[in-house]
């Protein structure tokens, strides 16, 4: 018989100590101001990671999740970036149907967003590829995401292919952006009275809702 | 035209500083060992949000993804509680078929779970809810978890019903367990040279793999 290891948070789950009121009345009526607010609140404390993301999607009915860098968002949706042939690339070419995750623990909030997954424009993904590092260009050139491989891999083929050349984008590799279709913004309370809001889009308005917790 | 917000994170994508090798050699052949060992670790740094994890669920092929406290962990699965009638519980119960993210930003790893659902019994359900926090308690009552609502949940009522009586866990709250059948074990490194190493489970034997990052 396996050995258990229970994980023991105490006294709480987890300590919360927000105790500011949330619900529609302050939540304004724009997921995205709202959604901008909290991630300025979140970049002021922890920078490196609030653009830090979890993806999900499915295929076949089989959910998968990882963790992704959210790169621009804007009423439009929310980009991040990939080989289109990963595992993600593949599955959201088949179904587009997506969600997104952010987890912001020292505000104690999340906010959850569903949608739909396209491409952005060639020339989109050319100008954010443009900027990155030459070490992380020349690793989109070196590496067949999700691919089983045998060794870790190197960059001295593809730094010997380019030189001093400038690096252009493998066309296997370029942005997504999630369209969202539902939002809910969830604030952490005590004994698990969380506040949750969501934002459903009828008509082409946004309304919030809450949820019980 | 919206304005476009781009998040950038300068020079690199986020700073990452572990350069410890790692790979099938010594990854083991154990994902549960391997697991407990992060895990650790993560607790060592981070105790508060270690046992967060992202639970990812798909009905009609649609993912939906959201925090929670991961609050036993064993050979067995990854257990987790909820609301059985929240939508966690309702698509759960229609398509066990989910996973489940780690993230440990301090130690730039990241554990991916896939498997399937089950709940555990209600004995072992009684006994964690027994040690939960009474306000959590009463709140178990008092919240349709996921359902629209119109004011912010009160304890009141669940209250006044229990006066100063032991509280019994609801039915509908308890226990769910995640059953691994595929693990991705991902340690981070400069240039996106990431290690990644999957543990897929083949007649009852544990494999890892490389996987290209």
């Amino acid at each position: 018989m396996p050995q258990k290891n229970r994980v023991t948070l105490s006294p709480m789950d987890r300590p919360i100590h927000n105790e500011t009121p949330f619900g529609p009345a302050n939540a304004g009526i724009d997921p995205f101001a709202l959604f901008e607010q909290w991630f300025k609140t979140a970049m002021e404390t922890d920078p490196n990671n609030a653009a830090v993301m979890t993806l999900a999607t499915a295929f076949n009915n089989r959910p998968s999740a990882r963790m992704v860098l959210m790169k621009e968002h804007s009423p439009d949706g929310f980009v991040f970036y990939t080989n289109y042939e990963s595992r993600k690339g593949s599955e959201l070419a088949e179904n587009p149907k997506s969600a997104l995750v952010f987890w912001w623990p020292a505000q104690e909030r999340q906010v959850r967003i569903e949608g739909h997954t396209t491409r952005i424009s060639a020339e989109a993904s050319d100008a954010y590829f443009a900027t990155r590092p030459r070490d992380s260009q020349l690793s989109a050139w070196a590496s067949a995401q999700s691919s089983e491989i045998d060794e870790p891999i190197s960059l001295e083929a593809a730094k010997a292919k380019f030189k001093d050349d400038p690096i252009p984008r493998p066309c296997s590799w370029g942005g997504l952006q999630l369209v969202p279709e539902r939002f809910e913004f969830w604030q952490g309370r005590t004994s698990r009275l969380h506040d949750r809001i969501a934002f459903i889009q009828k008509n082409g308005q946004w309304s919030p809702r809450r949820l019980a917790p």
